[in-house]
């Protein structure tokens, strides 16, 4: 089937169609939203997810607020917008689409047009996530193995991803190139959602737990390590699901490369670095089960970031769609 | 609740009773064995787990193979021993156990002196473990919190533990400890095993997932790690549960002590490093699922090593119930 097939948002008949992330890979349903109130539901509960894609969900759920009477218009869009903005906070795409509709509104859109720039940024999209394949493919060996984590493909944007743009970009070009996927506990994003997509494109996968991705780089087993962002600081200081940092400092230890592949909207021009990056800390029921079964004592203290930030001397390299950019960066970051 | 409640395995009229620890936290079951088949499935199951205690398991199990005509006890023992052997390949503590259940047969031991063979094995394992809590100890400051990993506790051993002696004796003295245990995906045996263990003893503990073992040490939340074993070589490469070796280079990169408990049972005088420690591979579905729900494409390849080496030049120290040793470690060891 080809991975074009994967449409985890679509606007249609007035409505926004959410693909349920939290039921795959068993089961394929989707949550129609006529209210932006849905929208912002869809996403704090992750039904719709991916850095990139959230800021899609959002604009589309300003689309829907915009609807109605056009004088009142900018009143609906700010409410929403508020509603959107309290929704996760480490995303920078999030706000970069909120702020991007706003700024259109308050220009004097109409809903109609403010419609046809949700569906611009959903487009613009899927032509970034081309580009970053096409520039990150040559960072991939003939032959190599890459070690990925959490879900950066098709479910994380609106086109094939960010590095599982690469991995595609690379295989489509006629190279041997394999996958071991990280099932990244607790939401197993990496289980569930990146072996589904890779499996569906015919590119060979493998899943292992958290753990043991130091002893497959001990073994010989990776050759390199591409990472989607959720926040990007200007010296590139790198936000991403909760893991990725200890995946930086093994692919240092193992002397393996550790890339970053994200668009440019989730680079965050206002962070000098990652320290002020919110951190999402979840509920505890996350860590304590896994789809409604039990894996610990029902009162067990937990500590749940779902992020954590890889300091800038641990990446290689950002992908961007402009390019691969390399320390220090912001030099190549507009001032 | 003191934890001397906690009681893995008994011999009781005859009958090994092992606590199913796949049941736990939420099932407090136990397994009656009249044969030592049954005592081999509950071993590859992993009713019952932890090096030391299979060690004990498979003692009992030898005792069970025993009863019976007395003529030929030797022939009972060495057909069991087969079988045991081939349960479980990489704990060193299980062929420790029965190798010298096996050479008392081989001296003439009665049934009933194997049985209390068996009872030796267990009770001088019970006081191990305090002599490594002991010995452990002062390797804690004031205040410091461990990081650890599956379960190296009254569940793993005959006693209190291993790594988790150390807590406790520590925690006895009245030194303010706490506890990040990783959850140890994917049988989970953090989050069901030492969690349960420690939440009954009163010793502050918070769960995590593996992916959040780097995070916590780059926010200052770890002092220092404490693992247990599987198998030790001569040279301190430790073989233990999968995930350790990560830990043991996260904790490298932040300058944070990482420590082995285990007996001195676990140590395999004939590997001079740990390259020969044979690493059990178990099944798929471990990894397919969590907790008894699938959490990933029913047909998704997987790479599941049950445990991985971490090389002597990540370990700080060894602490046995001899003492704490270092490096140069064959120089503690009997030639």
């Amino acid at each position: 089937m080809p991975q074009s097939a994967i449409r985890p948002i679509e606007w249609v008949d007035g409505e926004v169609v959410i693909l349920d992330q939290t039921l795959l890979p068993h089961g394929e349903e989707s949550v129609r939203c006529t209210r932006v109130a849905e929208v912002a539901e869809a996403i704090c509960s992750l039904r719709v997810r991916g850095a990139p894609l959230i800021g899609i969900a959002a604009a589309y759920g300003l689309a829907l607020a915009a609807r109605g009477d056009e004088a009142s218009v900018m009143g609906r869009v700010t409410r929403a917008a508020d509603l959107l903005r309290a929704t996760r906070p480490t995303a920078r795409n999030l706000f970069w689409a909120i702020d991007r509709m706003v700024s259109r509104a308050e220009a004097g859109a109409t809903a109609d047009e403010l419609l046809r720039e949700a569906r611009a940024i959903h487009e613009e999209d899927a032509e970034t996530c081309r580009a970053i394949g096409d520039h990150g493919a040559p960072l991939i060996p003939q032959g190599a193995t890459v070690l990925v984590i959490c879900n950066a493909g098709s479910l994380a944007t609106g086109g094939i991803g960010t590095s599982l743009a690469i991995i595609r970009a690379a295989h489509r070009s006629g190279k041997s190139v394999s996958v071991l996927a990280c099932e990244t506990r607790p939401l197993l994003q990496g289980a569930r959602l990146t072996m589904w997509e890779l499996m569906r494109d015919g590119i060979p996968a493998t899943l292992i737990t958290d753990g043991m991705a130091g002893t497959c780089m001990a073994r010989g087993m990776v050759d390199l390590v591409i990472a989607g962002a959720d926040r990007i600081a200007r010296n590139g200081d790198t936000a991403n699901k909760i893991g990725t940092y200890s995946l930086a400092v093994l692919a240092r230890h193992h002397g393996l490369p550790f890339y970053i592949a994200a668009p440019m909207s989730t680079v965050d021009l206002s962070l000098a670095d990652g320290s002020a990056i919110p951190i999402e800390e979840r509920g505890p029921e996350e860590v304590r089960s896994f789809s409604g079964s039990p894996s610990a004592p029902a009162d067990a203290p937990v500590f749940n970031p779902a992020f954590d930030v890889t300091p800038t001397e641990l990446v290689a390299g950002i992908v961007t769609e402009r390019g691969v950019m390399t320390a220090p960066y912001e030099k190549s970051l507009p001032a």
